[in-house]
């Protein structure tokens, strides 16, 4: 009987064990993708109590609770932080072998040194406790992120963002490196001529280009992507329903973007075209600048009407879409490469079933330039769990090369996510740890442990380095 | 070395041992969904011997001595019973690994404490030793029911049905409730008209109404339906090759039946829009009368058209399809959550790469209204096996609340599948207490014990309860 | 803590070792699918060194080498073969937990009696100790196949070839029978009327008959099904993107024959009806031969164009498409069955999503008439590693009758590929060894002995033999 969550956790054998100490522990953390309030950090908060550090945003939490039973006044409405608190707690009990019960206690040991079960029971001295400590500066997101020993992290931003934040924030010294990423997702969506308007009004503001054509609308998406550089950008990422590679001429391209900017609707050919041929752009972009791409493949959003129209995108009722089509991946991926334009790429499935494709797709496009230069991203949200990231894992292991792997990021709203990466680290010693007591690898602690380190920190140093 | 089927059989570890036993075993059957055959519960019949409750209409069987060269001779043909039983016997050794043969030696014990391995050596024995017993009182199928502490179960039953046996059932006071489930699939199938006439007239004669127009179609549906819950019915199903969620209008649905009435072929087009017409029609009403409904999609059928014409339909040539349309079921439950008129529902899919999509598909209409509203249901048909149901329990809990689950059923012509139940609580108290012995869980027998006794009981009983 | 690749390998209890060692080891090898070049066979010839032995056309190898960022010049280019050689050996540290880490050291130990780990290290001595040997008679290729028991062996062979390396391997008299497979893909592939009108030309050598109508064309194809009969071939092999199951008669073919042979472009539908219209055909003749036909489905090759241009096809682009089209392939197999026409078939799915909609669609087929005479075939190409085998397994034990599985093949272009049957076997004899010790299944040594002797042997022999 092995107690729960002790400095062992998830390390069933003694060679596990000894890789994450001795090896993977100390390494520091990149967090290459996740969605940080970049003004949080910029402000250097502290959160009032622990509702606001883990509840304000977390759709995870509240499907949850929904799914307990919890009415929606707990999650985003109207009632206070404890009682908040209060319902997240009654839910816990019902997460066991959830992610979320994983989590919840290695963030209540790892930032506040809690090592109570979260419960109706236990909710009051918890939320006390954990709010007391929050107040202080000791618990300022500076300091948080520090305390994860944070090496540098990359929030996820809007073409039309100001980025004045992260001008703030490398302004003030701050010692973790706070950088942008070129998100330009509104760019494409063109389903809805007034939305799309909306945000190339709002684009028209950002770069003051006065933007009437598809010549102007392209010279301020240029203008804005030379702009993240400035600021510091390396990556570009890019969420997709699937993919999508339509042909798409630049005369297309115009007369489709005059006819949406009139304000007249699309058909679904012309809509798909011109995000076909925005995204290519968007692509040559990304490889121009050496960029790093990243491509989110398979989200089917606001599937409960009724609550997008309550809530807002973003509160809990996205799932997991079919299958991402291989043959327009290919195509897509194929065509930059044929043009030498393909950037460093990282691809992102969130349905399993398309692990084995995925992972063997990166590797029509690895041609030897550069270890890992097309890779097969970490389990990714629904997936983001043990058994989703032990399934990548393998799959990772047997078709492609798990040594040159970039590893994890957090994907995460929240400060007090980055016990995900220690998580990561723990499932991944694992795996090494019984392969080696099992016979299946050499008993090679050196090898192994450098292999750890560089799935760990360095793979990931190296390759978001090689984009500046 | 441990015993095969001792009384620990599929619990690894003492935790997982302690749980099934002071927890899981003592608590009654909830069979929410079964083709068992009303009659023979109304006339609480005796087999005459194990072949008849074994292998007449289990295509399961039927499948497996296919597959190792038994002729159809054997199987539905035209062999004496106990011919058949020395076939199925010969091909129970080559079972090792699949549930027939799991499923096979649990019953014999369950039922005959029989202890022996079917082969052909033991055959005779066996065959005459179960075949005595089930001609005595204590083996009808009250007794047999009653052995394995069932509750209430719901066969599956046509709209066209008199549910006369029902009626018999609830009058002779038998003390397992033995409801009927509407499953009104022949009502939406309309590629061809005489098959669909046919049962139209059937529906004609339920009801005493005169079907000419859609609007007679449509009042004798409601009757039928309103005549079920009358006798109790609690539970809709429904099944689909794929989800389907065209639009059509209540015009449009009016002409297509005239159409087909008329005996006119309809085209593609005009069958799914009629089936997605007729499928939300039904939601509607089984929301109405706050029942659960069950969708259970993703069976091909029919494959084998030569054995079709020979044998007829459900004799072992169905399949497992490609995947679920994501897409169109967000759209179908979205619909109807729109005009808040989805009732609690139940979505099961065949081909198990849909997992992921499916439980995470469950949680985006789960709004807190009710703890567990939308379901994921149990590893269906072909996945009814220990690795299926493993996988199916994996996901579940990583995308959604186990402890709000629902729980097992045995999908089963036969009265003597109830073990399935077991297999399913110990395979359930075996991830529970590996996980616990391994530290990924907290050693807290009471509260995971009590999680258990929800998701094989108690859980379902609210769930179905709260349909009434 | 085990020793990496002992006697015990993959072998995780004791009865696992014993029905490996007792069993499974002394079964000689039926290799009825690979691509091993029939000249070198012919003429016995000796490789010079073990890089021309291992990297001369390993795809496999190759790709993890670009992933490694090896460049391309040491894996298909000009280095010499020592330098491709360190090339390799500085990647395979890398391939940890990838099955080319465990397929390397099998055969260095097997072949080579080499028991030191492949690294830059050891490079210089393992490649001058190999290709001193690989010089020697004992290791030419014939020695090669002796040294691994194989009983006979299937090649894999276009209908244009003359088969004269297998008619003089079967006059030298190796005493392993080298049998030809017929693979007529390029006769259905028409997207490109010069490629197709090139091979059309070198088949009218090859038969010696003008084709100038489709019926000319079928007489040739006909010819030559006939001509590899005679040359002993007991298996045809198909490779497809996707199952294909269009309506095509036997007009309509001559119809888009004459349109093709006159070197005009065919449309979509028409390419897609001549492939499945000829797919049809052939496994007609198939049939009509008593031959075992192969379906190898969902590859979606070249897709890297720039390397295809470079390269040429088979050089490491090809990937897994997405599923296979579960009701095209019961259209194509039923209307075969309808007629009585359908073969011995093997389905191989290269997506693994497709596991269990294929392993149940085997069984659709399975009619009594032969043992297993529909097969759902091993894991193929990026899913032959241990852990795609083991999902393979576990798929066909729960939805068929692994007991009659007619077991693994190399589909290698190497003669060092053999250890992948001992691979293969480990794996077996270890899930039933643990299912024994873990009391999932009778401590029946012999009888699981049996089946797996069977599996290993036994079946194929059978199988195959009855194609005679």
């Amino acid at each position: 009987m092995r107690k729960f969550l002790d400095e062992n956790f998830l390390l069933q054998t003694k060679t596990a064990q000894q890789l994450y100490h001795d090896f993977a522990k100390q390494m520091p953390v990149i967090d290459y993708h996740n969605h940080l309030p970049p003004q949080q950090i910029a402000d250097d908060i502290c959160f009032e109590n622990i509702t606001q550090a883990w509840l304000y945003g977390d759709h995870y939490k509240w499907r949850a609770m929904r799914t307990n039973g919890i009415d929606e006044s707990y999650c985003t409405g109207g009632r206070n932080d404890y009682e908040k608190f209060e319902a997240w707690a009654s839910t816990v009990p019902y997460t066991l072998r959830n992610p979320l019960y994983h989590w919840t206690h290695l963030e209540l040991q790892r930032y506040f040194n809690v090592h109570d079960i979260l419960s109706p029971a236990t909710a009051k001295s918890i939320y006390e406790d954990c709010s007391t400590k929050l107040r202080t500066r000791d618990f300022s997101v500076h300091n948080l992120l520090k305390k994860m020993k944070v090496d540098f992290l990359c929030t996820t931003d809007d073409p039309t963002d100001t980025l004045l934040h992260h001008k703030k924030i490398a302004g003030n010294g701050f010692e973790i490196k706070v950088l942008p990423t070129f998100r330009p997702d509104k760019a494409t969506q063109v389903n809805n001529p007034d939305v799309f308007n909306e945000w190339v009004n709002k684009l028209q503001e950002a770069c003051n280009i006065s933007i009437s054509t598809f010549d102007h609308y392209f010279e301020a998406l240029q203008n804005r992507h030379d702009y993240f550089a400035e600021m510091g950008c390396l990556v570009a990422d890019h969420g997709l329903e699937n993919m999508i590679a339509e042909e798409c001429t630049y005369k297309e391209l115009q007369l489709i973007f005059s006819k949406i900017r009139a304000g007249k609707e699309l058909n679904n050919g012309e809509q798909l075209m011109f995000a076909s041929g925005m995204l290519r752009e968007f692509a040559k972009m990304n490889d121009a600048k050496g960029w790093v791409q990243q491509f989110h493949i398979g989200a089917i959003r606001n599937n409960n009407k009724r609550k997008l129209l309550e809530l807002g995108a973003d509160t809990g009722w996205d799932s997991i879409g079919n299958s991402v089509d291989a043959k327009a991946l290919a195509k897509f991926l194929g065509s930059l490469d044929a043009e030498n334009k393909l950037a460093k790429t990282i691809l992102y499935n969130l349905n399993p079933a398309d692990n084995a494709m995925m992972a063997t797709m990166a590797g029509n496009f690895n041609d030897g330039s550069y270890p890992g230069r097309i890779q097969w991203g970490s389990a990714w949200w629904f997936l983001d769990q043990k058994y989703g990231m032990e399934q990548q894992l393998q799959t990772l292991s047997n078709m492609g090369l798990l040594g040159r792997f970039v590893g994890m990021l957090t994907d995460s709203r929240s400060f007090l996510s980055y016990p995900r990466h220690e998580y990561f680290r723990r499932i991944l010693c694992n795996l090494f740890g019984s392969d080696i007591e099992d016979g299946m690898l050499p008993h090679d602690i050196e090898w192994t442990g450098k292999l750890i380190q560089d799935i760990c920190y360095n793979n990931a140093k190296q390759y978001f380095a090689k984009s500046l």
